[in-house]
């Protein structure tokens, strides 16, 4: 069969699938979720023979060791997917949810219902953690999904859409409802983004290529973020304390997130504390790219380049520029910023109630480090991606973010005038 | 000045408005909208003359009459384009609302703030009053907003436009907040679709034709629909009087609206409402394209294709079919229906619990008139246009259509373990 009758099945099973989830109580969502898990323990051994074989593959076909790292599944990787199915099970449902609803004055009600988004594709790289996340995200938010794991982890992905497929059946629910590929044509993705009558959105999961060729050719809206080039501005009146706490958090508590800070925007009055920073940075490793001002504070400052602003580093290295104060910082922000997160350090009300409102970003912060900015933190419980389009769902996205909102309406045989 | 380049100006003159229209309090706002009021009334002489020398030109060109109708401004319409700004500054300010604020374990507090998509790109056909309702509901909303109207109504909406401005200055905020294009270049179109770099929304107003070019060819999202084939169902327990009350206004009320019901789907229990409607339709001169069995009970029916099925006529016919049930009733309009919107009649409460929760469209309606689809109706105060897509805004699009959120979170020098 060529790839596009493959793929049109695929769809079309999936369509299907879809309108048999809309429909899919909590309960019987949850038992779902729970089945997959007593899968995935039956079918440990399988599970990690499939994955040794994709990591004998891998290193066959020489993969760098950080790819490999990616691919490998252990005890602790294999132990967060099944507590992963268990916490989405406990989560909320959030189809169905009526909110809004108030009489108008012809006598009709009317809210909004919150429903599925019909079918989701999802486009991952090598981690085979992923398919379950992913599914899971799905089947709780009564969506269908379409999943195209990395070719790398190709057996690893099947032994787990065993276990997904086995799960959905023993409860009752189709088992199209979430369809792993059994293809690595690169191809099929091509199909997957360009059929917005079998799937309603793609999210893309991996490095910048990727997303960006998928937003680039998709003809179906994309779930997505490019760049997480995040800034920590500290302001006139921050305190001191806070200020180092939150900065070298937001730089250092992990170098490769996209949540981490990049640029260190710092108030001209405050070269104080730009001094105390650079040296806590510094013998934290942490490489400082600095404006003029900056590096006549602090001679080691290596002098930055127009693209640093644009950077996101992942990486021990931080941009640094002194800025007059507030509205330079926003302007700044707003010019430079890839829109993910963005942190004001201030104990001034009005500085704060400015930044929250002014900056265009889809997470905001005060007197809080970047590295917050995840679905977890948030309280979704989990989390599908990050968002930077104001479009939809914005910022992290969770169940709610795979789901839409329809408007209902009550009357009594009541006809317009 | 080529075309590329002037769009490039119109752009970046938004772009830099709509970080501006983002600051501008509530007050603001509104005296913006009540000033252009009262320039509209000052230059009412100036824009009835605009009009009729586009009317002169129209006949010249000879338009249909359709077309010159939707051209014409008279009094009672000039009326309610004052009317609708003082609306919409009575309105509530959606910008700013922030929306479950709560705190999580690691002592940040996060929320979501509702804030302004950027600039919109609002594109539409004959009727000038789409420039004064359009730009009301961007400057509302915090938006920059460019305007490109037809080429037939260009003098109007230039001399519109002026006043436009001149409230804009009045009140101290951009003049570029507003942008009324000074071409009638097409490709002036193609342009504004295809930056997403200065335009973050596309709402095209019009035609079938205009909207799927659109769609086809945008580089940026879209708030859309393309048809509006509305199905009401009369479910085994309808009440008699509600059914035939609320299906004649839903298919008579007016036959050219998109929330028009373009197929009765009937019980097949309740042939006997189906004989009355069809009479009482039939003396409103709708014709009736039915199913065998609908034939069968109503023999001056015609025979319907099924094509009829997907039909939005905008006119007095009606496809007619009698279902087996709910059930029936939900997979036809699931398949066939444009997912705008949707009425059961019932007396039933798990039939009405069924059909809110498995419709997929954008409203879904129990014991009401289809035609109460609509952003006054349900009380958004105006409206920007009708999406049936899942993504962001879905179903009437009002000033919260024309917005996105932002997280916040706030803490107290917070950072993450």
């Amino acid at each position: 069969m060529n790839i596009q009758n493959y793929m049109q099945q695929i769809g079309n099973k999936a369509r299907e699938a879809s309108f048999a989830m809309m429909r899919v109580d909590t309960a019987a969502k949850n038992r779902a979720l729970l089945a997959v898990r007593d899968q995935l323990i039956q079918q440990k051994a399988a599970i990690f023979a499939a994955n040794q074989q994709d990591m004998q593959n891998g290193r066959d076909k020489q993969l760098s060791e950080a790819l490999l790292d990616r691919l490998e599944l252990n005890d602790s990787r294999f132990n967060d997917m099944c507590e992963g199915l268990e916490q989405i099970a406990s989560l909320a449902d959030p189809i169905g949810v009526i909110t809004d609803l108030a009489y108008r004055p012809s006598g009709i009600q009317v809210g909004k219902m919150r429903v599925p988004l019909g079918v989701v594709g999802i486009i991952y790289e090598s981690r085979p953690n992923v398919t379950i996340d992913a599914a899971a995200l799905c089947i709780k938010s009564g969506n269908a999904t379409i999943l195209r794991g990395g070719s790398e982890a190709f057996f690893s992905n099947q032994a787990i859409a065993a276990c997904l497929i086995a799960g959905l059946r023993e409860v009752g629910l189709p088992d199209t409802a979430v369809q792993v590929l059994e293809t690595t044509d690169r191809s099929a993705v091509d199909e997957l983004i360009s059929h917005p009558e079998f799937v309603d959105v793609i999210v893309p999961r991996g490095g910048r290529g990727l997303i960006e060729r998928i937003s680039n050719n998709a003809r179906v809206p994309v779930i997505k973020h490019l760049d997480g080039n995040c800034h920590t501005y500290i302001d006139d009146t921050a305190d001191e304390q806070k200020a180092i706490a939150v900065t070298l958090n937001a730089k250092t508590h992990r170098y490769g997130t996209c949540n981490t800070t990049e640029t260190l925007l710092v108030a001209k009055s405050r070269g104080d504390l730009l001094v105390k920073l650079a040296q806590q940075l510094g013998e934290k490793g942490v490489e400082l790219r600095g404006c003029d001002a900056s590096r006549a504070l602090v001679s080691s400052m290596k002098p930055a380049s127009e693209n640093d602003w644009h950077e996101e580093f992942l990486a021990p290295i931080l941009a640094v520029k002194l800025v007059s104060g507030l509205d330079e910082a926003i302007r700044h922000i707003n010019t430079y910023s890839s829109g993910h997160t963005e942190a004001i350090i201030t104990e001034n009300y009005t500085h704060a109630r400015r930044f929250l409102a002014e900056v265009d970003s889809s997470s905001v912060m005060v007197n809080a480090s970047t590295r917050f900015a995840d679905g977890f933190e948030y309280g979704l419980g989990a989390e599908i991606g990050i968002s930077t389009d104001k479009f939809h769902a914005r910022g992290p996205v969770g169940l709610e973010g795979l789901t839409s909102q329809k408007w209902i309406v009550l009357g009594d045989g009541t006809i317009r005038q």
